[in-house]
């Protein structure tokens, strides 16, 4: 398992002529250092006195950025996994009268891999607000870096989904599939500048 | 070394209530996955014909994003370091007469990890840049997720570089800073948003 490798490991894997890992693995490793460091705010805010206040949002916010994380992490392998699928497909004899059909597959299970992907991202975003807003201002920083990291993810998996969905045939999967996309991004650009700079002003 | 740990490890220990590693690790780690994916697309343009007009340009390239891979994994040690010499500043006693003078020279050295860290940040996203234009074109979602990876961990160091001048009193090294910090991060985001869109029309 690629989250079982060292970061030096992984690392190398990226930058190597293997095709995976790739973008993708990386997307959903930022995805997870998002989750990861909404993880870090809460934790440093539940069990002190002086947030008692939202002692139990933070408790929550905690469980659902450690289940986001875990999320994300398995996205690394299933994204390694569906390339993986699209290669096998493209290397089958050219007069296999399967052949197109089974790249049109793979290159679905591609595009949804990323797509998820992009949707865990987006709640990782929701959870930077609320460690921002009622974490401990002491970690106020560690909230910019999570929704920085986060909105890169997201982005970077979009590019994943539209790499893949130029590729595919079938005109309604596609509409489908790039309407869920926009709405995924819509305003996420001018959201996450926003939250950056009143953490910046904030810090 | 955190570079040794397996990413899980490393994303537990980013969410625990450990105080590092923390975003300053999660910045590099986001720069070395930017410069890791330069590498992937240098290493799947060399030893191709078809490539063989940029065959040097891409050994160059493939080069200097190893170099600069492992200044920022090194950043990753560096930054957890400079938090500890500030937390151990802190801890002196209260009636200490070099406390003061500990924590300035801490926080000084906590600002400039960071500041370093950026400055390899924006040398990773002008290797995408290359990456991107003369690279294999079929890896060039590849280079749109490292040039997002890199300015999201830019963007980091600036949030870094910033919560610590802000607790800095000597106004020449604050102003010289905050100048260098300036100028990395000026037009950076037109300029990134630019090559992310070229990059989604060009898929």
């Amino acid at each position: 398992m690629f989250k079982d490798q060292s970061l030096d490991t992984f690392l190398d894997r990226l930058a190597s002529a293997d095709p995976t890992p790739g973008g993708g693995s990386a997307a959903a490793v930022m995805g997870a250092m998002g989750a990861a460091l909404v993880g870090m705010v809460a934790s440093l805010t539940v069990g002190k006195p002086r947030y008692r206040a939202v002692e139990a949002e933070m408790h929550a916010l905690q469980a659902k950025a450690a289940e986001l994380r875990q999320r994300l992490l398995a996205a690394i392998e299933a994204d390694v996994a569906a390339f993986d699928r699209v290669m096998a497909a493209y290397r089958l004899p050219k007069d296999d009268p399967n052949r197109g059909e089974a790249i049109q597959a793979a290159l679905k299970g591609a595009t949804d891999v990323p797509l998820a992907c992009a949707r865990l991202c987006v709640e990782v975003i929701g959870l930077c607000h609320e460690a921002a807003e009622k974490g401990n201002p002491n970690v106020l920083s560690d909230a910019g870096v999570g929704v920085l990291a986060a909105h890169a993810a997201l982005k970077s998996c979009a590019i994943n989904v539209t790499v893949n969905l130029n590729a595919i045939r079938d005109p309604a999967f596609v509409a489908e599939r790039r309407g869920e996309l926009e709405a995924l991004l819509d305003g996420r650009d001018r959201e996450v500048e926003q939250l950056y700079n009143h953490i910046l002003a904030k810090l």
